[in-house]
């Protein structure tokens, strides 16, 4: 039996792209001899669909799409995910679903079991989670077919207290199949290729593993879709961040063949690559997707905006990102020529607007009620705030999307102005510590000088009163990134913080910081996700809570 | 045996303020003679404590603030709620518990079995679901104890599949006690009491149900802790809105009585009473929780800014309210002096800041790139948010909290300037439709004129531009607000909301720019909750989705 692994880029509620998509590639996979095609979950509407879901209109648009693919599947059967209603009076409204379908028909419906709920998960709010486990017979196989989550349950304590293939082994299947709806994050290839590779070892049989490719805004879903043999081992790995479609051939021995490996296990990416081809195809597809074409953003000459403006112009062309300089009084000689270096480097479009004249209307203006109250954080405000009433005047006049610029940080400790340099229709480096933005710069010039090495060795500044560093205020950024790496990612107390070795003051501090700036958070624009725990819908926190604040 | 039920405010994350009203309630039910005295769901750790529950330091502070409690329970025995962790391997980490607490010591655990994972409610995030249940003996009684959604699935078509009350009753049980964590919408009193009479109606037994009472940012609850005799009659219902205790005494024959009744059933409140009194508590507990105290807000004259102003000098006192006229060229003469009538109508603070000189500064700034574009969203915008920078810098250098004043109906067509007039730390009326905010401005006059008449009987404008007026962009209001009701709450198909007679292409047209601003949504402040469905947390929407845009 000749199987067909479709890892596709879809479009979450664009039924029109997603279906044409799913039969192209069906067309496509029969001409190739193909017995089976096999697409991502919930392909049908996109993922995550979110609350969509509650419409039942939504509802009946993938049912339609769902009868529309299956007139298709004539000489050749294929699996898609889609949300279907729960017919039984008891439970959630709908079930995340997968179809056979065969011949025109649909054949057999599994629905998912392990509902994820954690993270950026939300799949408990829509779904029953299902209770009956049945393998599907094709062409003299016995397939083993689940859902993504349905085999994450082998580890230690895990989330949930059913595991379907213990059901499903019992009635002798010759291969898994599992289709998925996996994001992106740096560190988690490796775990997704454990799990994975555990369930081949365990059940004794060879897995065919399908992942979505493709952004959805802040979530991006990075393929390497994954096929093992009945060892465990990995026989082939399809690309990542990109569309991809391979054949395997499952023979009688249950073993699985296939003409082309797609990719080589030494090819395996480190971790900076990873984010680096995360988050072009993260602002690739948000400006796609979203019908835009073209970025604009604020140059600083700082690091953080020069990285965001190298990663655009990769993703979108130079000739379609805007840099525009924001000089105030109190920039410094180098930050002007870096931002033109850089400029020069990619060869993106810049304009260049002082704000001094608009500040000054602005203190002017409040001179009133300010009185000679000292310049502080009112003033430094006022100028990040009016670079951001620019920029945004200039997308609605032109049509740009703002690109944000902050890293995760600042983010985190609140290192930042609201409604000033957190503006943006998307933020591109919101997930990467300012450690691993350095990485990134560097990573960037491996080839050639494209962020101006002085933009990388100069020490971080907001440039918002003279001679300010960001040292002023906060920690070494290897000791911050240090502390907010354990307290985010691992969600550790400062006891056990402070055990590695930090200072207690800085520990406190800094934990302090960052849930104080939760009012902060809530009001950015959503965040690439690049990391096993981001700001925004994955991380969930009370505002007026008073927990270490 | 005499029950005392313990209606009080509680802080997420604040254990020292809750643990003390904990004790202190304990101490004065004592001394009442009380046997036992109930407190809410998850009272420990206040609701909804979210992410924090995922740091184990927030679950060891709950266990020895239960420890600190159960040290008072000396003759006398209390019910608490709080998260526990879940002792077996598999499943999620956390029960969402209530401890039945009795000689200094937790007697008896009961477990949560119906976890709310919809709107605002994401328990299934955090907490493994109970399937075993049991009674509790106390004094001769016997206790069926079951925590706020455990009783929420008599209805038809129920979200779960299981009835922690069907296992209970076997077990013969007295009396039913809830505790609950039931945030507040205006017309959720009603469903309330229809889910619980027919629980004390179905299983022949009286029922004591509590509460909270106070607001966690966006969300109010409401109070308003009930009982119910056997046949499912209401026979107290404690105040709305403010903290209360009240005793019950349960007598040999099963039946309640009291001493006080503490509220009549003639006195339930108009909805625009309730969404009033909300929205006092909700801005109240918004500052006093945050640590702030003063107010301030842009007030154009409008009846938006003018309703907010007035809900905040009641909840605030006027003299920590600071409402700042910020004219322009396009602002008319009545706009200010509305604005300056309501202010004297108040006696709260009040500025003027003309913002002319600076939204010139920047058209000037921008004249190179602008050249000689017409005039459009982009000049309209940086009036905006101009305004919002000169309310901002108040804010950085007085120590002001910014209210934002959009009301639901903008909010839901996108009607409003991103960073400009949708700033704010807090949303008063982003969950109060336009009609209604008319409603609630007539409301807030019953007395004597607050809000100037004028204000209320002028058409709508955002004076962005001459004679604007949002006809202008936006269908009549009571035609909109008809449509968004239908689409939002209910989630209608835009055919069955044109089937009640509303015109095609309005329908389409709302649809679509309700659909394609979710990216403005995305980046608002909290909403005060007082509808079954805000925007906010608890309407999750994709943002680069393409689904009736």
């Amino acid at each position: 039996m000749k199987i067909a692994l479709a890892q596709l880029n879809y479009h979450v509620g664009n039924f029109e792209s997603n279906t044409n998509k799913i039969i192209a590639s069906i067309r496509e996979a029969k001409q190739n001899g193909a017995d089976l095609v096999v697409f991502a979950e919930l392909c049908v509407c996109g993922y995550p669909a979110r609350d969509f879901l509650e419409f039942n209109e939504f509802i009946s648009l993938c049912d339609a799409a769902a009868k529309q693919i299956a007139a298709e599947c004539k000489d050749i059967a294929c699996i898609i995910g889609l949300p279907t209603p729960n017919h039984n009076s008891e439970g959630k409204d709908l079930n995340n679903s997968a179809y056979f379908i065969e011949n025109g028909e649909i054949k057999a419906v599994v629905n998912k079991a392990l509902l994820p709920n954690y993270d950026i998960f939300d799949e408990y709010r829509y779904f029953e989670p299902s209770t009956s486990f049945n393998c599907i017979d094709f062409k003299g196989k016995r397939i083993a077919l689940t859902i993504c989550e349905d085999l994450w349950n082998t580890i230690e304590n895990p989330l949930y207290v059913t595991r379907p293939m213990d059901t499903l082994i019992k009635q002798n299947p010759d291969v898994m199949i599992n289709i998925a709806a996996s994001p992106f994050a740096y560190n988690h290839d490796e775990e997704r290729i454990a799990i994975l590779s555990d369930n081949a070892r365990r059940y004794n049989l060879p897995l065919l593993y399908v992942n979505h490719v493709g952004a959805q805004t802040e979530l991006i879903f990075d393929g390497g879709s994954l096929v093992f043999d009945k060892t465990g081992n990995i026989a082939d790995e399809m690309p990542y961040f990109k569309e991809h479609t391979a054949y395997y051939t499952l023979d009688d021995n249950g073993d699985l063949t296939f003409e082309h490996q797609t990719t080589q296990m030494t090819d395996r990416e480190s971790d900076i690559e990873q984010i680096h081809q995360g988050l072009i195809l993260g602002i690739r597809d948000y400006f796609y997707k979203s019908g835009f074409k073209q970025a604009i953003l604020g140059l600083s000459g700082g690091i953080d905006s020069a990285v965001v403006c190298a990663l655009a112009a990769e993703a979108l062309g130079p000739e379609n990102v805007m840099a525009v300089l924001l000089p105030s009084k109190f920039s410094s000689d180098h930050s002007l020529k870096d931002a033109e270096d850089l400029v020069a480097n990619l060869g993106c479009k810049s304009e260049t607007v002082a704000i001094e004249k608009i500040t000054d209307a602005f203190e002017t203006a409040l001179h009133p009620q300010f009185a000679n109250l000292p310049f502080n954080i009112a003033e430094e405000n006022i100028q990040s705030r009016s670079r951001a009433v620019l920029l945004m005047a200039m997308c609605n006049k032109f049509g740009y999307i703002l690109l944000n610029t902050s890293n995760k940080s600042e983010a985190a400790v609140g290192y930042g102005t609201l409604y000033g340099d957190m503006c943006g229709g998307i933020s591109v480096i919101g997930d990467v510590f300012k450690t691993q933005v350095f990485q990134l710069a560097r990573h960037l010039n491996r080839e050639r000088e494209i962020i101006p090495v002085n933009t990388i060795v100069k020490p971080p500044s907001a440039e918002l009163r003279p001679d300010q560093k960001d040292t002023d205020s906060l920690p070494e950024y290897d000791i911050l990134d240090a502390i907010l790496v354990q307290y985010i990612e691992q969600r550790r107390s400062s006891a056990e913080i402070i055990k590695q070795g930090f200072e207690d003051a800085v520990v406190h501090k800094v934990l302090r910081l960052v849930n104080m700036a939760e009012h902060k958070r809530y009001q950015t624009p959503p965040i690439l996700r690049v990391s096993p725990k981001a700001f925004g819908m994955g991380r969930r926190m009370p505002i007026v809570g008073k927990y270490l604040t």
